[in-house]
């Protein structure tokens, strides 16, 4: 884990005064990274700092900035808009950045002058993603989602007897993962019901999101060489919100014997924010586990792990619909739940992805696996909310919902805070389902 | 489909004599991509053309030949040993290109003497991966395979009932796709015997191989778009061996619910050399369906694909042991099948990939599966040959097997001939197993 250090101080203060405001998501404690350029525009992509309401662009803040030569060596990627390459540097040289802009932007810094025409207000951006994703793997961690989607199939078994000795994975498309932002088409699919002679290719019904998080991979390993679990936590990058889309009705048809398919791959958002594991470090926690609970084999055991491995963000699900915007009427909360309801901690998927040599990358992206709670209202998508789609949900308004109509969008928020830390956020995950193509 | 026309004429000959040899994978007829350098030098990357024992490179080519200025644009990407930038260009401009290669290679061509000094001996050559593999898909297409090792399993009811309705497919990891020639270390991971009160962490015992085609993409699809089954054959640029390594005991335990993960993505090895839709235009043919087989939705019907969408290739698998190789014996033969195997097309694969929207990127890989013929000779695995390693295989000189042990060197070959055609070789596709890291 992360020791804490002087950037965690809850009680710094930055010159740009909107990281200051209660509630910011992007204080000075935070310094999430993200890829942006101005809104409709043709500028190269930048990589940006968030701070409050604004973001630093690195390739103005090199320039403009007075910088050590190990930091100017350290931003020259960023500058160039490649995160990447920032991403392989060894954690020690990630720390020093982050030290170096803490200090750049703290109140009273000597280089506030020099740094606010490096400042652009977030409105006036959009964003690309954050990384070149190489490969990107969904995991299962989020037990009490596998035991909710479980029950629904298996009432008397809900939980494999693999669940609690293999961090579950499997590979998803990186090239239908999109940024925030990004309207995603009702995906076509091969269906079939359990009374039907044949199955039908037709628009899905059933399209559902996933609360999930994913995590950035910093330094890879070499084909063929495994990462310790005691080193894994150097590997980790950083952290955005995912919304692993998911065709409720295409998956049961498609998924034997060898997993999801198309009923994942027509799109998955990430937040562009990446959150730091070094801005995480005061929201580490140990994982829920119970008493008669394997102990994990000594591959994936560490005393840290077990003691600060898992994360204590909140977790948040919410619903605008077309009717809800008609009305100006804000987005409904869905859902609420934690990152620390996960099974297995971010450093265990990883070691657990290499240990049979299998080679990571910096910008690989590993999702969570949905995120539920153990409370009814804490499920992270629409299938354990209907239980199946047997029961619609109502919302505020007299609309209801069994699984996302045509025009619905859906945002994940989450944020950090505990006494004694100052609260940090994600900024926003959002997506909106568009109605299917017309096909002959 | 592709119409043959002057440059599948059996009876052409190259200036590059080497090219007019009986048995030569290379003849001018074939005119296969790659990414080559000298070996052991740090030279860039080039993108090269297989004739004879010679590679053409395009680098060079693109200098010193004399080519219309439409020519000379194609070759600009290839000439800088980017291939994806030339799968991406439109199918007619692939052909245009084909034809440029051929006459300039043709017997007589006023171009030999400017481009002899082109080429390079194949066996001065190493080879790297012959483009950036977004992503990798593999399916399940070979029919057999999916019934003998359903058997194992299942042995009243083979195949699943989804098998002959969804061209069943998972996400690889593009990652740990090698080029031929690159040795993998034997996986360490998970495995539970049926009697075993927990499951264990050692090297696997049972490493596979699996013998497969890797169909590239040419052309993509928009986030969104579909491949409409009559111009899928148009987005697929070429055919590769391909070898998916298959660990056989952590697979059990780790599949489900989600599919295989590291049972597979230690490594895949495919061939340098791609075999262009081109080339392969004479060896079309259609698959074999028995009369109670359901015919294919719509979406991935087409009479043409019907009538030529199947690919009549001869595929073999050959093992060289230790022993063999000390005792200077050549590989012997474990299998030969044929790509007509298939139960889907590449077409079908293809656009059932993009049916959901999922986008498709030129330099994606995908598997077609394991393609068995119906023979037990004819099995494409080690697992069909031992009947799931419960009966050895004899080899030659008194060695036996049922799962790859280190040191063996496993070799994929496959050509297409046919009455009226040049017949055409894809190349090696080899790869050794080399001992399990030691770990504490």
């Amino acid at each position: 884990m992360n020791a804490l250090d002087f950037t965690h101080d809850p009680a710094a203060q930055s010159w740009v005064t909107s990281a200051n405001a209660d509630g910011s998501d992007f204080p000075l404690q935070n310094l999430p990274y993200a890829r942006a350029r101005s809104a409709g525009s043709h500028q190269d992509w930048r990589i940006v700092v968030g701070i409050g309401d604004q973001a630093l662009d690195l390739a103005l803040a090199a320039q403009r900035g007075r910088w050590s030569s190990a930091i100017q060596v350290l931003l020259e990627p960023l500058a160039r808009g490649d995160l990447n390459a920032f991403m392989a540097q060894p954690k020690a040289a990630r720390l020093a950045l982050r030290h170096a802009l803490f200090e750049a932007l703290r109140a009273g810094s000597p280089q506030q002058a020099s740094l606010e025409a490096a400042l652009r207000p977030l409105r006036l951006l959009e964003f690309s993603l954050p990384a070149r994703i190489g490969d990107y793997t969904d995991f299962y961690a989020g037990i009490h989602h596998a035991v909710t989607v479980g029950k629904l199939f298996r009432p008397d078994n809900p939980l494999l007897p693999n669940y609690k000795w293999v961090p579950i994975g499997y590979h998803g498309r990186a090239s239908s993962v999109v940024v925030s932002g990004t309207p995603l088409r009702r995906p076509w699919g091969q269906r079939k019901g359990p009374n039907d002679e044949q199955p039908q290719f037709a628009p899905s019904q059933r399209v559902d999101h996933e609360l999930e998080l994913g995590l950035w991979v910093a330094q890879g390993n070499a084909l063929g060489e495994p990462i310790d679990i005691h080193q894994a936590e150097d590997h980790l990058f950083g952290v955005s919100l995912f919304n692993d889309w998911s065709a409720r009705d295409i998956q049961p048809w498609e998924y034997q014997p060898l997993g999801p398919f198309l009923a994942k791959n027509f799109g998955s958002t990430v937040s562009p924010w990446i959150v730091t594991m070094e801005a995480l470090a005061p929201f580490r926690c140990p994982l829920e586990r119970s008493a008669d609970d394997p102990q994990p084999l000594p591959y994936l055991s560490s005393a840290a792990n077990e003691v600060g491995g898992g994360l204590d963000v909140h977790l948040e699900v919410h619903l605008s619909t077309a009717a809800r915007r008609a009305a100006q009427l804000p987005a409904e909360r869905l859902a609420h739940s934690n990152a620390k309801h996960m099974y297995w901690t971010a450093a265990q998927l990883l070691t657990h992805h290499a240990s049979n040599g299998c080679n990571l990358q910096p910008g690989d992206l590993l999702g969570t696996g949905t995120i539920s709670g153990p409370l009814p209202e804490q499920a992270g998508s629409l299938l354990e909310l209907t239980q199946g789609g047997r029961q619609a949900i109502a919302l505020e308004g007299g609309e209801s919902r069994t699984f996302l109509q045509d025009g619905d969008e859906l945002q994940l928020k989450a944020w950090a805070e505990r006494a004694g830390a100052r609260r940090i956020g994600f900024g926003p995950c959002a997506g909106q389902i568009l109605p299917a193509l017309t096909r002959s």
